[in-house]
């Protein structure tokens, strides 16, 4: 039996809010990771306040009992997962706007909020919220924040950190603090805000964000160019990115993505393409510079042996295209299920020159292991997702696909990569986190995290661990 | 006597890099902050390398000497001012361009190369880094990261931290670290990087940058308006922030910055206009986009009574105009001179609908002080500048000065601000800084401090030295 008792904290919380069914537990006990350790949770928080927050915070701290904070459990790394004995804290009923302040282009959000819904209810004021991570219609801004999401628009409008102005956060001990400020500029002590945003829970619980917006994006106009291989299309990337351009969308998709969409019956290129390339250019507003952009791309795509060539400023078009394009990993899953259940998604960030180099040595891992792997990237930012793809119930498959994935990251290392662009370490990754840092960011990190945390209960066992 | 025998350090770095003449080192003692403290130091290393800087923390480590980290000393705030038996680390001779990765859009620069200095080597490269602080001609990049400078451009393109991707960092101890990466993205632990940027060097020394940049920025249109009083200006900057234009510079000037200016003999724009607003606007590139903003800040600034709007295309006018603005500084420091030779200079920034409503007060602390009070500002993001001037042989004219530079603060905080935009805390407001945050940021920035820097002799006494 635990040493404390749970009617303690349900007295501190409003109506309903501590949850400890246990079907209801383990329904909230783990994210869309793979191979992550998800049992243990001996209660939910389902928070409506951040007085609730606080609440299980001062709990949790005069007990020791580890805290989990969640959003929408759509994260692909496990940092959402419960731990042995912990509390899952999810912020998902704090979905509300507090504030659209138009003149000032910011916006004011409970966590729980999904960044679709922002996004919908930022439109009628002209105003925009840029970061769009592939899960945008059902990952949370809170989520986002903690994971420092990107998405597709990043290769021009940034990642999540870029448009975080003052987070309130809730403190290990309960504490409410407010970081930032939600002028335009701002440098008054050290910059704690940037500090939590991508520390994945584990330094406090972001309870408020306040956001900078910009004014409504402009169309952009798109084009589709195929290619026989996928190392003509990343080397068509590397030089679009190198020539000045700037574009606001630069997908690419490789044979096996292509092909499994089609067969999902999600769009088919054609059998001769090897791989396409997805690019839109808003110009900032001008038709003029988009055209000159998309032109640009089209003479780097023919220098580079493209199939095909097409552009199009028809808006239908183009949600069309991109619609495809966030098809894949719904397509990658229907796959997976009718061919032995298993996907692990890789999310390996290069320098873009080293695209072509990288998507060879794939291909030894590919042959090494025998298995599929189908790479979607965000390739204007160097940002590829591998898929490796295996039987759930064959060991030396799980075997193989394991090594695939881990060989993956050496290989991004290797290359002068990160071991993760935007999904985040959470458990998943949390070994390679300590190959990847050396040994005095290694130390830094354990020093703030027992500065901030000085109990090690903020989620542990995940990104911090192994370090 | 000190304790410690400061041959033994010398013997640790290159020839001539510690400098024991009281003459230098008084001459390295201070920034360009008034009323701040400079005494005390016992020595100085001129940096030399990355060697020369792991060895003067070691040795600052083993004897517990504080240690004052300082790039060109162009500072506003006292940071990089001595403190009592310090060592000043002077990082202005590691200046050096380490690589141009025109394909990726990087810079990786040593911290003691000027801004403008870095601009010119990136022009024949067609890549721009655009954060440009009014010291820019005169200020380091590391200096730059240290306090996250802004600048004019800012409020279309950013602050420093927007552009650092990566840096290489002594601790305390000496351990040189690596933090963030040169990719586009990357979420590989807690953001570091982030956290050092604008930490006025108390927790540990920048040795190398690696700076994102961006394409040639586009030649502008500039426009100016006169007002018969900043409260018209400060209005038309409201509405044109709020209609979603995106300029790329919004400087504003009161009749006490027209008068001194024309005193000086750097520009004169007749007798009836009390504010001058200055626009530019490059319609990322969109002659037409541009248009049509230089326009609507017409269309504002006639609705609020204007004396005049003119516009030009000429990159010559354009350029006499900006210099005209980044003269204000110089004339103010003239001016002082002959007058008494005190200029207190803030820097506050504010939300900007509340800017109206700030110069309103500031018109009371003005009367009530009986000084002069002259503000410019970096309008477009709501970042003012007032510069109180007064006899500094004078006690109660200094009395009346810092009373209206504290009253200028805390009306900054009263409506929404912060204490400053981009200047730093540095000696200069380091009680104020304990105003700004809440209990749980003081106790977060105080526990962040001493797990980087346990010892405390990372320029101790600034920053955060009064939380």
């Amino acid at each position: 039996m635990a040493p404390f008792d749970l009617t303690e904290l349900a007295d501190e919380l409003g109506d309903g809010v501590l949850v400890t069914d246990a079907d209801v537990v383990r329904s909230y006990s783990a994210d869309q990771a793979l191979f992550c350790p998800a049992d243990g949770a001996i209660a939910l928080v389902r928070a409506r306040t951040v007085a609730d927050v606080q609440a299980t915070m001062r709990f949790a701290t005069r007990h020791r009992v580890p805290v989990v904070p969640q959003g929408a459990r759509t994260g692909l790394s496990g940092g959402a997962n419960a731990v042995p004995g912990c509390l899952l804290l999810s912020l998902e009923r704090m979905d509300r706007v507090l504030e659209v302040d138009a003149a000032e282009r910011t916006v004011t959000v409970e966590p729980g909020i999904i960044n679709q819904d922002l996004k919908d209810a930022l439109a009628p004021h002209g105003l925009s919220y840029p970061p769009d991570p592939g899960s945008v219609a059902i990952s949370s801004i809170g989520g986002n924040v903690a994971t420092n999401a990107g998405g597709l628009c990043c290769v021009r409008y940034g990642v999540t950190r870029d448009y975080v102005r003052r987070l309130r956060v809730v403190l290990a001990d309960g504490t409410l603090t407010t970081l930032g400020t939600t002028t335009a500029k701002g440098v008054a002590g050290l910059d704690l805000r940037s500090l939590f945003v991508g520390s994945e829970g584990t330094l406090g619980v972001v309870v408020e964000v306040t956001l900078r917006l910009v004014p409504t994006l402009p169309e952009p106009l798109t084009a589709v160019a195929t290619f026989a291989d996928i190392r003509s299309a990343a080397a068509t990337v590397a030089d679009l990115m190198a020539s000045g351009a700037q574009p606001s969308l630069v997908e690419s998709m490789d044979r096996a993505t292509l092909q499994v969409l089609a067969e999902c019956g999600y769009g088919d290129v054609g059998t001769g393409a090897g791989a396409m390339l997805l690019v839109q250019s808003d110009g900032s507003g001008s038709l003029e510079a988009a055209q000159a952009e998309v032109e640009a791309l089209g003479r780097f795509a023919q220098a580079h042996g493209a199939l095909d060539v097409a552009v199009s400023d028809d808006p239908a078009d183009s949600a069309a295209l991109v619609a495809m394009r966030r098809m894949a990993q719904p397509s990658f899953e229907r796959w997976a299920q009718a061919h032995g259940g298993g996907q692990l998604l890789d999310d390996v960030c290069l320098p873009r020159t080293r695209l072509p180099e990288f998507y060879d040595r794939l291909e030894t891992i590919r042959q090494e292991s025998g298995l599929m792997i189908a790479v979607v990237a965000h390739a204007g930012d160097g940002n590829t997702h591998p898929s490796v793809f295996f039987d759930t119930s064959d060991p030396d498959s799980v075997a193989r696909a394991d090594a695939a994935f881990d060989a993956i990251m050496e290989v991004g290392l290797e290359l002068g990569g990160t071991i993760t662009g935007e999904h985040g370490v959470g458990h998943l990754k949390r070994r390679w986190l300590a190959r990847e840092l050396d040994e005095g960011s290694r130390r830094a990190h354990l020093a703030v995290k027992a500065a901030l945390d000085p109990l090690g209960i903020l989620n542990p066992g995940k990104m911090l661990a192994e370090l």
